[in-house]
């Protein structure tokens, strides 16, 4: 991303900024491989949270979308999106109530269960409204979290697809693993055992006499790979778009390709030693695994440019960089990137952010952001 | 906070929660103790960032409040807030454009600096608005971010009260060290070591002819012992009015005057050993400083009446709950409250909060939340 001196200095910071053309790239080639993999891409919102990349995503050959919550799904139909999967266990009433008000304005959506409970839950309250709704079961191959594991798959599919209120059409999973520091050998490998196990896992539904046609994985980290094992119809991945310091550490990216910054304004630099930036913890990613060893994870975000700074400190709206040499070097005033470590969780804390397309700046709202429910 | 099960059962989660009375109580406490101390309340919004709480508290005795950013003042101007200081270095032509329009439409806004070349670009602007601002200078008493040493506050305050735009009326510092896991005696140590290194510097400004009346101090930790010092004239606590984990840590909180819990729904349990609840980065708060030690953060919350769960892992959507004894016991759909580490940046991740008042839970939205600029 290329920003001119004077573009740095009409940014209102601390700020988070989009190269389009850059995530477009990211979207064309996700697709293209995707694609020539035979299989369908059905990208995640929650990197983005805006309509206007999901709609991108969907132009550029995306079967649908992927959403983690129903208030995010509601956000992205009245963006104009129509074939949505929310990929997440819908319990609770009240996000059950909202799906099943949503449905009917789609021409697809896909909901998500994953226990007996769940699926009953959800089928009942299909039947009372009139309605049958199409259900996805999340398998568990490996991230430790939703999904039943494997083994009591079939035997639960079936349970599943013997409710009235419920249109059993696939299976899907996330296989999160992926993502605690293994290389790129580490995620081909991990693609072909999601592919292999999900395989298995449609095969024992299948047999148990249940013709699921969907078979969903992959995330960004094994996307691509999972797609090439022929073995899944669809996968999901979201960080891709916009990419960032994780997706390059998994090496499934290379830093030019990273389609987001933040911005930051030097506000105080009374030392040599150290400069304070104008955002802290309400601006910056803060989801660092806890524990997580010091040489993973350095600092909170990388300043561009300038290796030997170190975002190792913040307040809320603090953040103070640190250089190795003992001398910043920085001035009141001076207008710095960064690279999220994180893009997902760094977008969400943004109510606007920048996009720059065509050398222009102009500001957009987060759609979705804060949407959890 | 008492909630019933019809209570719980009402709610849309992950949410955040007010116990409103609680929260009455405790700007009730803070103020009667500072007003006895004889010292004046400013409290910082960047806890609740609402409105209706700040008028709460100008309501109970506030001076006036602080905000940290000018488009949280912005939000607090229109919410009816009539006297705010905007306590951080307003560096940035943005920034002093959005102060500039701001002031006018107050009774008072007050500004701050912490060096010659924030102080020259403020001054140069006002005056070129035709206009001449209140400000305060920042003085680093410790916390080792922003404000100038005291050694050169004395130098500094005059050449700020000799600039024609400017009309500096006081000094301001936060003390963040109390915040690394001392314990009660070394708060009021601190407040007192806070308390004369703001009077230093006092007087060593007025000593140089500049006729300062301000002399703010004081955060929830030391709020009130620097507040009984009788060396400042105003404290700025924020986080007191919800309190939090943290709080209790630093031993100026007891547990049951937490004002703020979150929600979250058990929407998958798979395994004994481990739940899975409907909040994860989005919802729960993560700003835990970079390699704290394990024992001092063994979770991201706490769940409720079971000290044996831990929230020990999460992803963006996703919290997971581990049990001490290797069986949680949890079933789908179960409703769980927690108490925030830091409520402030629990509740910034939030759109909107539920209200409990009088019995009754209503949604509130916080007004300021992403307000960072």
């Amino acid at each position: 991303m290329k920003l001119t001196r004077e573009q740095l200095a009409t940014l209102e910071t601390p700020c988070v900024i989009i190269d389009v053309a850059q995530a477009r790239r990211n979207i064309r080639d996700m697709q293209r491989a995707v694609t020539a993999a035979g299989c369908a891409l059905r990208p995640h919102v929650k990197t983005h949270k805006m309509a206007l990349f999901a709609r991108m995503q969907v132009e550029a050959g995306a079967r649908g979308i992927t959403c983690a919550k129903v208030s995010e799904a509601e956000i992205m139909a009245a963006g104009g999106l129509r074939d949505i999967f929310i990929a997440y266990p819908l319990v609770g009433a009240f996000r059950i109530r909202r799906a099943l008000a949503l449905a009917p304005t789609l021409d697809r959506l896909i909901l998500a269960v994953d226990s007996l409970e769940s699926a009953q839950a959800l089928s009942d309250a299909a039947r009372a409204a009139g309605m049958r709704v199409e259900a996805r079961l999340e398998i568990d191959t490996g991230a430790g979290r939703t999904g039943v594991p494997p083994r009591r798959a079939a035997e639960l599919a079936r349970c599943i697809a013997a409710m009235p209120g419920l249109r059993l059409t696939g299976i899907y999973t996330f296989k999160g693993l992926i993502y605690q520091g293994k290389a790129t050998q580490d995620n081909a490998l991990a693609a072909k055992e999601e592919g292999e196990l999900m395989r298995e896992a449609a095969r024992g539904i299948r047999a148990a006499g249940v013709p699921i046609a969907d078979i969903s994985a992959g995330s960004s980290p094994t996307g691509v790979d999972v797609a090439r094992t022929g073995m899944v119809t669809e996968v999901r991945p979201g960080t891709y778009i916009f990419k960032d310091q994780m997706l390059c550490r998994e090496h499934v990216a290379q830093p030019e390709q990273i389609a987001v910054r933040y911005a930051a304004t030097v506000v105080s630099a009374q030392h040599e030693a150290y400069a304070v930036l104008d955002g802290g913890s309400k601006t910056f990613a803060t989801d660092i695994p806890l524990h997580a060893p010091p040489f993973y994870y350095p600092g909170y975000a990388a300043v561009e440019g300038r290796p030997d700074l170190c975002l190792s400190r913040m307040n809320e709206e603090h953040g103070i960089l640190t250089a190795t040499s003992g001398q910043t070097g920085l001035r009141v005033g001076d207008v710095l990137t960064l690279i999220p470590i994180h893009a997902c969780t760094a977008v969400n804390l943004q109510n606007t952010v920048y996009l720059l397309e065509d050398g222009a700046l102009t500001r957009h709202r987060v759609d979705a952001r804060g949407m959890t429910v």
